[in-house]
């Protein structure tokens, strides 16, 4: 199940400017999420300043794309769970509940980062997604994100 | 026990290159941690890109600056526990063993945000800081940083 578009694609233009993943913001990392089999991935190549020991990623920036990874995950899971194809109305939208990150060893700086995703569960508005961050083939961290569809009052600008 | 210099000051030149703290990287976020009592406290303005949805933080910069308050309270604490001052040697530095935020509301992107961290437990190398960050007078997200300090062999190059 292999789609050319990434799940953040098919978000609203109005849910589009999120600084990790929104298509629509101008300094944002642009994060891109995909179906790979069961799983998700995205990739990603930090720039040379998001350092955190020279030589190493940033640990925040770890867990930026972590969570973002987890949250269009999430609304890809929705959408799976519902047989419903991603640019059906009405869109899903997933924001971050709990975000939990370990980092097992130094991430090095340089390589792709690959971020691979696993829906744990798919409960009414939560679902929950397992999430490894690996670099040069070695599993670097690992992520969990809670993540709750978005309130609609969202949706309408409060 | 008010200090001028923030914690992150006090780094050693080769340890101050981290995107979220370090004096020394020209691109990141420059977070500066202060003693309150036994509390720390730091204040971080977000820029206006720094958005998830629109007039909302980004929840991965909520985690970045969660994540360097954290390991420079470990530093802070590790130092106190030590009956030493921040400007003696050999220096403290801590990296992020394992970091969780949870996310309790929207944070409003425009007003400054305010972290506080308790210290939780100082334990060999390891310590756990307790974390609120605040905006508008509102608790809106929490953390907790399980900061080790930093293996000998990063300080040398390895």
């Amino acid at each position: 199940m292999t789609q050319e578009k990434a799940f953040q694609d098919y978000y609203p233009d109005d849910l589009s400017h999120c600084y990790g993943c929104g298509s629509l913001n101008d300094y944002g990392h642009h994060l891109k999420t995909y179906w790979d089999g069961d799983e998700t991935v995205s990739h990603f190549i930090p720039e040379s300043f998001h350092t955190a020991i020279p030589g190493y990623v940033y640990g925040g920036l770890i867990a930026s794309v972590i969570d973002c990874h987890g949250t269009g995950t999430a609304a890809a899971a929705a959408y799976k769970a519902e047989g419903r194809e991603m640019d059906t109305l009405p869109p899903f939208r997933f924001v971050t509940a709990s975000l939990r990150v370990d980092y097992l060893r130094p991430t090095p700086l340089g390589p792709p980062l690959e971020l691979r995703g696993a829906i744990k569960e798919v409960k009414g508005r939560k679902v929950v997604v397992s999430i490894t961050l690996s670099a040069a083939g070695q599993i670097t961290a690992k992520g969990e994100v809670i993540a709750v569809q978005m309130p609609e009052n969202f949706l309408t600008g409060k």
